[in-house]
């Protein structure tokens, strides 16, 4: 089966589009923050469909750029000011930032509660911790929606993550736990690495290498979701995975595009819904 | 072999001897404050190791006892005394603290640049992060002390963590992760626990079952760390593993007691030397 990521979208779309109504009833205007720096294609892309979905969710955003040159405390005011307006229900700061800026103390500025991509360490304790009250990064969030809409059980499976970063394979680590999942984190060090995976019963890849996944990785009745995004050799999107390689052999698959990466941004407003459901206690 | 945590702890506290001596030249005393709530059993054990082990190192402990009964804003008052006490460098609060105490409220009150227990989540995130600037909780810590005492190399190997709580197994398998190895978190609710655990290069048990892991879990070649600490049947003190059925079988095994117990409170007085470090910077 292949696991597409648009009718997970649309089932949370629907759900969001109900908090909105009822949130608009109490008055309150659900609204994201964008803080960009600079102008990156990346960062630009990611911009474009979340306008697009907030849209479609009757969510307001508002997009603070800043010049590729400011100083952390330009950026720091930037934020302070978001914080202090009760307007502005949630904050995306795109990352990595430019060099000269000092994330760590970017990090902590950021009001916990209005943190719907998870940068403050408050909410990264939160994720660790298995405490729900916090937000976790969305992308992470994005392969648990995956999993739970075409109802493919968590606790007691063994998945196998590939990938350790800060942004997927640690945050997900934790909320596969917390959802009974027994975890193993393998990397770039990690050795008979095909031996480990043929034998998961969930495969999730985000190594961000290019088709890296082939049919010898992969078992009979793995599901296999990829995190990946890269681009082939002859200019096509593709996962870390090789799809067309592992597609006839596994028992589920995520496409790419149209798998984990449909559905990270509708997870971000989630997160600001909750993020408004925090703000208006 | 055996792995004493002997061997290991007296190496540290050598260090740390050394570390006190320049920090005094300096005209600094390293000085711990322990804060305890009540008087459980438990928490008094680990204070009376703690004051035994610090008298050793010429470091200074406080002990800031509070009544059972006191309110998170009394608490709250203590930490933020020591906090803004410059002669203190190091604050280790007994936890679970009693349930009328917002224990979630207390994490974010403790400096993190005195926190060397691994508290505030601004350290945990940093334990996460693999960021070194912070501090890691004790036990894991002494895990890792143990193995790199022993040489026992963790780069690429199949490391299997038992116990996923936020005292050990999971900041223990972020620390293990950040030493490159391929990393196995297993739980009450993992399928197939002996073939897993068979597999292991080193098993790591946190569960706070009386000699629960037999010779049916372990394999040859596995190294076996044991962080329980238990009481048997007849009264006696025991880890998670029954030393007796596995030992002649796995390569090396940590005892209980005089294994990873016996080097918890000095690295504890390791994070205390760090602290004073960051502070006087």
């Amino acid at each position: 089966m292949i696991l597409y990521g648009k009718q997970v979208a649309e089932k949370l779309s629907d759900e969001i589009i109900e908090e909105v109504r009822s949130l608009k009833e109490k008055g309150i205007e659900p609204k994201l923050a964008i803080v960009r720096v600079g102008k990156n294609e990346g960062d630009l892309s990611y911009e474009r469909g979340a306008l697009k979905r907030a849209e479609k969710l009757g969510i307001k955003v508002e997009v603070f750029e800043l010049e590729e040159g400011v100083k952390t405390e330009d950026l720091i005011e930037c934020i302070d000011k978001i914080n202090n307006d009760a307007l502005i229900h949630g904050i995306l700061l795109f990352r990595p930032l430019p060099k000269n800026i000092d994330e760590n103390k970017i990090k902590n500025y950021i009001n916990p509660n209005k943190d719907v991509d998870c940068i403050n360490p408050i909410n990264v304790a939160k994720v660790m911790e298995g405490d729900k009250t916090g937000f976790a990064p969305c992308t992470p969030s994005a392969v648990i929606e995956i999993l739970k809409h075409y109802g493919i059980e968590l606790k007691g499976k063994n998945v196998v993550v590939i990938g350790r970063s800060m942004v997927v394979g640690k945050p997900l680590s934790m909320l596969l736990l917390n959802e009974d999942a027994t975890v193993t984190i393998c990397h770039s060090k990690t050795r008979n690495l095909k031996e480990i995976t043929k034998k998961a019963d969930i495969l999730i890849v985000a190594i961000g290498r290019a088709k890296y996944i082939n049919k010898e990785y992969v078992g009979e009745n793995t599901v296999v979701i990829d995190v990946g995004i890269n681009v082939d050799n002859v200019g096509n999107l593709c996962g870390d995975v090789d799809f067309e390689d592992v597609k006839d052999i596994v028992s589920d698959i995520t496409p790419v595009p149209g798998g984990v990466g449909a559905v990270t941004n509708t997870v971000l407003f989630k997160n600001l819904i909750n993020a408004c459901r925090l703000q208006i206690k």
